[in-house]
This record gives C-alpha cells, sequence and structure tokens, in this order.
C-alpha cells in the first residue's frame, strides 16, 4: 500500500475534527504555538479509551509493573543517559533572515520540489502529494520547471530514499554540492548545527541546578529497576510500563498532531536475560503475518514489504530474537483493536545511523496516512544501555543476580597481592591501585601475568597515573578453581513505545468517510470501544411525555457504564443524527410516542444506519454488549427484525 | 480534632510505604532532588482508581466537558492572567552561607522554637509536634530554654495563627522586630524578595519565546471557553474538567507527598451566570452538614469549627452561594468515598490576603494528617476573573450571549458623531477617537455631557493624548431609548481544584493502623473501590494441584474487571497475607485440597481477617459487588457461615 485513495480529503476531516473539538491548535488566542495542541471533550474522550484499551492488552495482561514517574529531571540523569549530547537534530539558518530549518526537511523539501520542476518541463505528470500541508509548502521551493540530467534525477532519489540516514555535516555537504538555498529568499543557509530537542529550565530558587523536561518516560522506569525487581519478588523477566506526557522542542513541528512538542506516550520497558531472549508465549504468536521492512531493502534503495509470519522472520534472523517478535505481533494486535486499518500497517526496520543512540535495533509501526508512512510505536531493543550507564555513574549495581541450578566451577587467573608491601608503597593510592587489580577482567589478566612473568612486573594505570607491581608486591598470580553459586547480569531492555497522539491522529484517518447521499455528510466510524460517546438518546421531539423514558434510559446506559449524551434539542431527527455521526456515536437510541406505550425503543446503528426495536431492557443490554466488544452489530442485525420508520427518515 | 491519635507512627507508615514502592523520590540514584517523587505500581494503581471515582463522581455525574490541554504554556499567557507579576514566595537568604529560606516558614519556625524553649523554661509539657520532618528540624532553631515576657508569649501565638496572612515586606518587618537569624549560622537574613513559583523554558529554536510550565490545569480550560461553551450548544450554566500535570517551583518542598514540584491536579471550572449562582441540585444536598473555620473566627484568632448544614451556611451567607455551597458538600461527599476520615474533614474560608490573586472568595477542604491540617482541595470563586483579563488582551469576547425572554427597553445616552467633521479634524486618530467614545460607559457618558452642555466642549485621553470633542464634532447627544434582545455577559467561574498527592497521602494515613498481635505489622485499610489490588489468590502451598483452580479463578476474576494477583512464592500463608495487608489488599482466596474436590474456595476479609468458603462461581461474584461498592462485608458475613481453617491460621 503506498498511496491512500484518491478522494481522500485532509481539508474536511480537519474541518470535522475541528468543529466538534476532538483537538485545537492551543493558544490560539494568542495566536497559538507550533506544536502544541488541546483536545477537546471528545478527543479527549477518544484518548482515555484508547489508554485504558492499552493497559488492559498489555499491563494487565502480562502482568506489567505500571508507575508514575516524574516529568521534570535533572540534567545530570539526561547527561549519563546520552541525551543531552545526542538528543538533537540539525538546524541550519537563512543567513540573511535569521529564518531556521531543520536541515534534513530542508533539503527534503528543495529537492522534491526540483523534481517535480523537471517532471512538468518533461511534460511528464506531477503527482499531487497529499503530504503537503500549508506550512511545508510556505518553506518549500516554488516549483519551477527546469529539465535536470537523468544522473541528476537519479542522484536526488537516492538521496530521498535515505533522508533519515545523513548526519549534520553530510547534509552541509549535501547542500554545498546541490547549491541548496533558503527556498523564499535565494540567501545562502548556514552550515548545519546541533540543536538540543529538550526543553531545559532550572529546579529550585537558586538558578544553579539544571533540569529538562523528560523527551521519553523510559529513564524514571530505568532508574527505579531496582525497586522494580524486588517489587517483583526478584523474579525474571518482567515489565515496567508508564503512560504520560513527554516533551521534544521540535525545531519546525508540522503535519498536525504527527510532530508535536508536547504529547502523550505510553512506554513499556521489558527486562530479558541477554542469554534468554526467547518469549514464552511466542508459540501463541507465531503463526501471525505481518507487513515489514528489514534495513537491508531500505538500504537497497527500496521499500518492498515483506509479509511473512513473525515465527518465520525470527527463525530467519531478520528480526532478531522472540521476544522483540512477540512485541510486533502484540502492536499490530493492539492498533487493530482500536480500529487502525491492517492493510495500512508496516514494520520498518531503523538504519544504522537513524538508529537513536541507546539502541542497538529498532522496528517501527509506520500506519499510512495522507501524509505518507509515519512512525507511530517504535519498538527497540535498548540492550544493556541504560542501566549500564546509570550504574557506572553512580556506582550502584543495576543487576539480576540468579541462584545457579549447579554451582558453576571455573579456572580463573587469581591474583593476590602483599597488603604488607602494597600499603607502604603506595600509600594514599593503595586503595585505588588494590581496587582496580580486583576490577580485571580475565583477557586483560592473562597478557599482565605474561608480563609479570617474563619481565618480572607489569604497569597499570590508576586515575591517570602509572603503577608498577613487582614480584614483590604479589603473593600469587596462578589459575585456581573458583566456584561460582550466582550468576549476576544486566538485564537487556525491549521497548516498545507508543506515541498516543500519533496514533489517535492515524486512527480518525482511517474511520473517516463521507455519506454519498445528499451533501457530503462525514462520518467517524470509530468501532464501538473506542468511540468517546458510545450511545446518542434522541427524543422524537421536545414533548414533555418522552422525558420519563429518556430519563430511564439515561440512567441504565450509566449504570451499565455505557457514555450517552441526549440530545433534546429542537433540531430535527436526522440532523441531530448527523452531528453524532461526526462525534462517531455508534448508537442511537430514539424513544417516540409507541415507546410509551409498549416500552419499546428504536436502535439505530451508525454506519448502515439500519434499526432494529426492542424493549428497552434487551436494547441496553445489546449495546452494553456491543460496546465490551462481546457482540457485533452485524450479529445483532442477523438475530433481530430491521425496524423501518417514517419519523427517523433523515 | 486538633491533634492525632498520640499512637500514629510517621516513620513506620513511611518505612511500609517505601517498602512496598507506593512512592519513593525521584531519581534517588543520583542522590534525589527534594520534592519531586516517583509512584511504584501500587502507589500509580491508587491513583487510576481515585481518579477514576473522581472522574465518574464529577464528570460523568454532571456531564462536564473534559479537556486535556498543553503544560507548556508562552509567557504571555500566564502574564494576562497574573501568574507572572504574582505567584510566588517570599525567600529570604542567609546573609553569609547564602542559604534560601521561605520567609514564613522561617518566621514559623523560629517563633514555633521559642516558644518551645519559653515551655521548657517554665516546666510546661512541650507538644512533641508531629509535624515536624527531618527537613524542617534542620531548618529550625535549636529549641533552648528560655523563658519569654507573658506579652511576648502572647504576640507570637497571635502571629503564628495568621502567618499566612503576611506579605514580603511585612515579613520582613516581623523578622527585624523579633530579631529573626538564620537558625544555624545565627547570621543576619536578607529582606524578604519575591520568588516566582513558576517553572521557566523557552519554545522552539529561536530561544527567544519563553515559556512557563502551567502552575495549574485552569488557564487551558479558560482559553477554550468558547469552544466548550458552543460544544455544549450554547446552554448555560456547564463546567469543563481537567486531569493532569501540573508545576511549581517550591523554595523548600517539605512534608512528602504534601508540598512538591511536581504533582497531578484535577479541576473544575464551573461557569455561572453571575446573576444566577442558584444550581439546580442544590436541594439535594441543602441538610448535608460540614464542619467549617470561616475567616470571621481565624481574624479574631481562633480555630473553632462550625458544624452546619449547607442550607443554613448559605441562607446566612457564611457561604456566598448555592454553587459555591453545592460544590463544597460534593467535594466531603467524593473525599469520604474514596476513604478519608470525615471526621478529619474541615473547610477552612482564605482570609483576604492568603487569597489566590484571582480568587474573590475561596474555601479549602484541609484534612488533618500528622504534619496538622493540610489544604487538599481549594474551591474557588474566580468571579469573571479570567475571561475578562484574556479577553481584554486578545480583543476576543469571552461571553455568553443569551435571547432575552422579553425585549429589554432603556433610557441610553447616546452620543453621534459628524463624521465628515470628525475624519478631517483628528485624520490618523480618528478610528481610535471614535471607538474610545463608542466604549464609554453610561456614567462616563453622563459627565463628559454636563461639560458638553455647559462648556461646549469636553476632552478625552486616548493612546496617551487628549482630544478636545467640541459642538461642531457632534450631531446628537440625548437620552433614546434602545431595545436590547440580547443579554450578553461574562460568566462567573467556580472552581474546585484537587491536588490529587496530598489527597492520596492524607489516605494513607487515614486508612494506616498496625495489628496488635505479636510483632506491630502494618494493615493499609483502603476501601475496596481504591484498593491497589482487590484481591490476592494464594494456593496452600507450591503443590501443582492448584494450579488448574487458581488460572480458573484468576480468569474469572479478570474478566469481572477485578485486579487481582497471584502470590505462588514459598512463604506461609500467614507471611503472604501480611505482605498484603501492607499493599491494603482487601481480599484473598485460598485455594486448598478441599477446592479441588467440591469447587470451594475460602474468601478472607482484610481488616477483620474473617473467612467465608463459598462455591467459586459466588465468590466471586461476592468479590465483585463489594469491589463495586454494591455490598459490603457486613452484609457478606452476616449472610453466609464463618470459616475458621486450621491450615490459614496465622
Amino acid at each position: 500500500m503506498s498511496a491512500i485513495e484518491p478522494a481522500f480529503n485532509r481539508p474536511a476531516l480537519e474541518q470535522l475534527l475541528g468543529k466538534r473539538f476532538f483537538y485545537a491548535p492551543a493558544f490560539s488566542l494568542y495566536g497559538g504555538v507550533a506544536g502544541l495542541y488541546d483536545y477537546g471533550p471528545p478527543g479527549c474522550a477518544l484518548q482515555a479509551n484508547v489508554l485504558d484499551i492499552w493497559r488492559k492488552h498489555f499491563v494487565l495482561e502480562e502482568d506489567m509493573l505500571e508507575v508514575d514517574c516524574s516529568i521534570m529531571t535533572p540534567a545530570e540523569v539526561l547527561k549519563t543517559s546520552g541525551h543531552v549530547d545526542r538528543f538533537s537534530d540539525w538546524m541550519c539558518k537563512d543567513l540573511k533572515t535569521g529564518e531556521i530549518f531543520r536541515a534534513d526537511h530542508l533539503v527534503e523539501n528543495v529537492l522534491e520540489a526540483r523534481l517535480d520542476g523537471d517532471k512538468i518541463a518533461r511534460n511528464a505528470p506531477v503527482e499531487v502529494k497529499a503530504d503537503k500541508d500549508e506550512k511545508k509548502k510556505k518553506k518549500a521551493a516554488k516549483v519551477t520547471a527546469v529539465r535536470l540530467e537523468d544522473s541528476v534525477v537519479q542522484s536526488y532519489k537516492e538521496i530521498l530514499a535515505q533522508i533519515d540516514n545523513y548526519s549534520g555535516p553530510e547534509l552541509g555537504e549535501l547542500m554545498r554540492t546541490h547549491q541548496i538555498k533558503s527556498p523564499e529568499t535565494g540567501n545562502d543557509i548556514s552550515e548545519p548545527v546541533v540543536f538540543n530537542l529538550m526543553f531545559a529550565s532550572s529546579i529550585g530558587p537558586t538558578g544553579q541546578f539544571p533540569g529538562f523536561l523528560r523527551p521519553e518516560t523510559a529513564q524514571g522506569q530505568f532508574l527505579n529497576f531496582k525497586r522494580l525487581l524486588e517489587f517483583n519478588n526478584d523474579r525474571m523477566p518482567f515489565a515496567s510500563a508508564q503512560i504520560g506526557r513527554s516533551f521534544r522542542n521540535e525545531i519546525s513541528p508540522r503535519e498536525g498532531l504527527l510532530r508535536v512538542r508536547e504529547f502523550t506516550m505510553a512506554e513499556i520497558e521489558h527486562y530479558v536475560d541477554p542469554a534468554k531472549k526467547d518469549h514464552t508465549r511466542f508459540s501463541e504468536v507465531a503463526n501471525y503475518k505481518l507487513n515489514i521492512l528489514p534495513a537491508s531493502v531500505q538500504l537497497s534503495g527500496k521499500t518492498d514489504l515483506l509479509n511473512i509470519t513473525i515465527g518465520e522472520a525470527v527463525e530467519k534472523k531478520i528480526v532478531d530474537n522472540q521476544t522483540l517478535g512477540y512485541f510486533l505481533v502484540r502492536i499490530h494486535m493492539f492498533l487493530t483493536k482500536i480500529g487502525i486499518n491492517p492493510d495500512r500497517v508496516r514494520f520498518r526496520q531503523h538504519m544504522a545511523n537513524e538508529m537513536a543512540h541507546y539502541a542497538c535495533d529498532c522496528w517501527d509501526a509506520e500506519i499510512h496516512t495522507s501524509y505518507g508512512w509515519k512512525e507511530c510505536v517504535g519498538c527497540a531493543d535498548r540492550s544493556a544501555y541504560d542501566l549500564t550507564v546509570h550504574s557506572n555513574k553512580t556506582g550502584e549495581k543495576l543487576v539480576v543476580r540468579e541462584r545457579l541450578p549447579e554451582p558453576l566451577v571455573e579456572e580463573k587467573l587469581q591474583l593476590e597481592i602483599n597488603k604488607k608491601v602494597f600499603g607502604p608503597r603506595f600509600k594514599k593510592d593503595a586503595k585505588a591501585v588494590e581496587e582496580h587489580l580486583a576490577a580485571l577482567d580475565e583477557t586483560t589478566l592473562e597478557g599482565l601475568k605474561k608480563s609479570h612473568d617474563e619481565a618480572g612486573t607489569f604497569a597499570v594505570n590508576v586515575n591517570g597515573a602509572s603503577f608498577y607491581i613487582t614480584k614483590d608486591l604479589i603473593t600469587s598470580f596462578e589459575k585456581a578453581s573458583i566456584t561460582t553459586h550466582v550468576r549476576e547480569y544486566t538485564p537487556n531492555v525491549i521497548e516498545p513505545s507508543f506515541g498516543i497522539g500519533r496514533i489517535l491522529y492515524c486512527l480518525m484517518e482511517h474511520v473517516y468517510w463521507t455519506r454519498p447521499e445528499g451533501e457530503a455528510r462525514g462520518v467517524l466510524s470509530f468501532p464501538p470501544i473506542v468511540a468517546p460517546i458510545k450511545c446518542l438518546l434522541v427524543p422524537l421531539s421536545t414533548n414533555e411525555v418522552f422525558m420519563p423514558i429518556l430519563n430511564k434510559v439515561s440512567a441504565q446506559l450509566r449504570r451499565s457504564g455505557v457514555a450517552s449524551k441526549v440530545d433534546d434539542s429542537g433540531a430535527s431527527i436526522g440532523r441531530r443524527y448527523a452531528r453524532n455521526d461526526e462525534l462517531g456515536t455508534p448508537f442511537g437510541i430514539t424513544v417516540d410516542f409507541q415507546s410509551a406505550q409498549d416500552d419499546t425503543i428504536t436502535l439505530r446503528e451508525r454506519d448502515s444506519t439500519k434499526q432494529i426495536r426492542e424493549k428497552i431492557e434487551v436494547v441496553i443490554e445489546l449495546v452494553k454488549d456491543m460496546c465490551e466488544g462481546k457482540t457485533s452489530w452485524e450479529q445483532v442485525s442477523a438475530k433481530y427484525p430491521a425496524f423501518v420508520s417514517q419519523e427517523v427518515a433523515e
């Protein structure tokens, strides 16, 4: 799947989402701020429902340990994690106006415009790209019909296929080679410089304690590893999880909810023994098929998808291990459950240069939208990176200690020092040198022993100074058999990380359509489980006779946990249903004169607009079951006779 | 209620909460940061349950419009709202060491220490204040036995009773008058200076767009007022609500979760017609009694509580209006529902000086803890403050327009200008002067007309310049009858605002006790609806025969939406139950050999440790009903025979 249906109308969808206040630019009274959005009542309810399903699908299903950590983070923590030095994008400036561009976006926009100009010059059709929003358009060079050499066209295409894979200096090189200027002014552009994407602040009244807003929820989980392992009674493997806000000070936010400066994430840190990356439940998913795009395919300049069972993908080592594979499938199941079109999901492996600094392998669940394929869930193998760096920095052991089933006996070099000579010789450095020797690994020791045996001495470097270890300092330096009862290891981390806002936007695109009849009327076909409001209650008119029944139905729905809304405005029933099509409300109940007589009500389904008419109790039970996913409208409408009424015809 | 039971053991509670990872200081691997905490799995689940009840109790019950707004906020917004200038505390410095104190805390600590010293000198018993935690102790002066004049004792007491009511200069004056020095060093202290409590940052790559982390969730709601009113089909009154993180850069965070730098709030903004502050559901709560502490009582130096029905309090104008009164009761009901001891809740009215800059009246729900009475919910009448300032600043009307039942006819002064003369006379200023005249109110116009009639001219001041309006500029300046069909008003806002972390901490103190038998064993008696885990499942031993039943019970509980946990560790049943007492798990199910034969299981209740034994289906239904508050253990244990078993005796 590489192109969205041509009929897709993003402006109409965005107008609907704004009108019904799913979300809106934040601070718009003050002119707005790029990349900050507020969710209105339906967006907020949609988000809450999606998070509720996420929690059930992941946290409850796998007994994960959910935590809620601090957003404000001391700079030292993020220095250790590598974010202060490496969590950044490349930006460059128009040297005269000072306008700022994200370097990769600039190269991409200019080269794309040149390719379009070339097509025009060749009289070839120019694809109207759905992924050019107003902002991007503004920043892109105007398309001018200039024919390019064939070899230039080819080289531009190759650059664009790997645009995520360039470093800052490489982007600068590309800009020089291809004469890339500031699109609107034609001015020269500065060399790309690094821009850190974290929001900086300062903690406390002194102004001397720097902090950042977390760019991911992960670090809080890693720092609590010891507590969590203990909470889990020291059992491995296990996972922690966190839902919460994160912040990234994007250079140029764009594409609506897809690239924002503040967003809700849901992240899982699954801790595994690096020697056992199998997953006990892998067999349950081994035959599940996914569309995947391995790094090797992309590096060859292609984007062909491979449709493959996860079992085969892991067996062939395309996906590194069972745990990673298990989560890819669970992610796909989750996306499908909330209403994402499975034909528009692919898993793309990161290429080496685009990988986050902490990751050793990463697969993105990308969802296809009118903006193209968009990363919505990352599934990274962070290996032992984070626990190791925090442990090294703080001196706190972040390891798992496991009793071995049988004691392990190994022949190892043992170096014993003569403390009586050692102390007086090295004085204040004695302790540091001793510790240094004790921490040496087997290979290093073997090298030193060689020098010791041959030259009678060897040197070690401690805190910048050299110390010579002569024979008189050593009482023994021989192989001895060592028995170990406990194995100690730093777990590896598999991290599925969800950008909730992005997923919500993709979902809204996937479920949006317009009714063909009459003037185009927008519908959001949310599955009942995620719909912001499940059921609309409408009296036939404002006649008071309907009120007691309406109140009764409303109270019963509330007791059943079904979010409903009464619309007793004077608008026609058709108009009221149209409003709720736009809100994505899957069911509608109408109370009419017959209801007052025989306790029956009509139930209308949003997508088909078909109705049935049954006793109040029956309808409420059916709505509840459909909202909980226990049954579907297909099953309900097959069982109960269709009802056709003049009064509610639209 | 002015003192907690003497036996209350805060260190033991805190140890339990840390051991079971309800919460822990954030970044403790890095030495920690005052005022930042992480919630572990039980704390996170407790919070989620409390928020769920909050949402049902307030948002669903009253059809409030929930939103989810940006935390990062442009400085301009918070400048307008008054937070940049006035959301601050007074701090002062030790002039030699640079140590920083919150000025009011310093005065309070020093005077309290002197009063204690006086008591010792008089051989009077010194109350061991439970509200001195380690940090505070460290900052307070050492208590030295020095007898004070009676009049000095009296003046100290009066100062302490109103400590929240002093401005910075007043605190400076107190420090000079009473010779207050830096407690540990005895050094002089600087004059109090203002310290803004917001975390500052910068948005975007230019570094020129200042922002703050929101100090409350309210502003996002106000800025969306127009959208929300439209979403509500222009109906009044209505409320918006928001749950989310807010940030305050406290000078000296203390008292654990009670004063922190980052916290979850739940806020309601209820918009009312200022002319109609009655509430349609007030009659439902009029007879509900509350303990209240009006400002007048505090100003007289007393803290006696008034136990009064809200009906009477509103009638006597102690509480200003029905809507405010209605919310005070709803807040009390909520706190009681989640397990706060109602005897330890009072509503204290703010005194004039302690009121937030935006409030015209405010009642705090204070909860009594080992630290004393602590504000946990504020219920402020923000009047039209926020909508007015944002409207004035942005020029966007934030009003309600209401069709009058009958047109309103009024006699009003009408000033009509002669545009032909006006334009040429004032040139580029003409438009501004005209707009100025059009915006004048009736009283001002009457004054100007007097000058116009008597002197033939009047002056107005526009953009810093004076303009003389002579008779030739005016075509008519007379009373005329004006018919209005629409009434336009800026709604007032009643704001219940909940500090969720504070409420959670108070709850944990209220439900904590220790079993007297044997070594003291801590229990957290959470009501089932808020308990982090509802049910513990324990097999009698690790024998495999129990597994099928255990899995069956576990699956059925999950289907019923009951959060349960299996503990199949080798520990004794008593030990396993003790662990879950500390987690506050209300129910325990034991699977034993008899279960395998007759499908019965035992159900144990946490507080009484009493048990019943019934069929699996019966027990699961009972647990579900108790967790949803549909029945109680009292009712269950009255209906089903008690079961006594040797095996589970502890």
